[in-house]
């Protein structure tokens, strides 16, 4: 058995930055990757819904100011090594800025990854 | 609505690398994330099972050789910008090196995160 450490500390790349994957908690599909850097992190807990680190545009990205689809917090977990954060949550909305449920709608077919239909509008 | 383009390529950061969120195809749990190059993508493809890249011993980590925990590719997607592969897979043992079934029991308590109790052995 491997010794397994009692407590984590999240682990930020040379960036200041951990990957957040975030998924939903009652469907369990995985929504989206994003980034957080300590603020975001600590904003997402002071707040109870995800806020990131938008690395497009340099700025915190309180998920859902724009478009209403604020992800509220159900759970959060860090893993083994402290280098990843897995959020779930409760989706209001489409997960995506394409307006489709989650972001992982290109499937592999003969060595091309193709949009699959959506019902997004 | 927006556009979205028909086809996709993966978006390689400057490492060369893309992460890849890991999906138990079954449960839905997510199990972990880890990072692939190409070589590593082209061989899940063709072996028809999980191969990432680590970065801590820079080289190719074809999960489960030394464990046994090999993971059975099922479904793989790309998200919206290229930058994030999804894999769905089936699972054979545990997923982390920790002997748990998901590299993600650390939770948080009164700002602390701490493993949850594990059945690993």
């Amino acid at each position: 058995m491997n010794t397994i450490p009692n407590t984590m500390l999240p682990r930020w790349n040379d960036q200041g930055l951990i990957p957040v994957i975030t998924q939903d908690a009652t469907s369990g599909d995985v929504l989206m990757l994003a980034w957080m850097n300590e603020e975001a992190m600590a904003l997402t807990f002071a707040e109870g819904r995800a806020v990131y680190w938008s690395r497009s545009r340099a700025e915190l990205w309180r998920k859902g100011d724009t478009s209403g689809h604020v992800q509220e917090l159900v759970d959060a977990r860090l893993d083994c090594d402290g280098d990843t954060l897995l959020l779930k949550v409760n989706q209001h909305g489409a997960a995506c800025h394409t307006g489709r449920p989650n972001c992982f709608f290109y499937f592999r077919s003969e060595g091309q990854w193709l949009a699959e239909e959506g019902d997004h509008s």
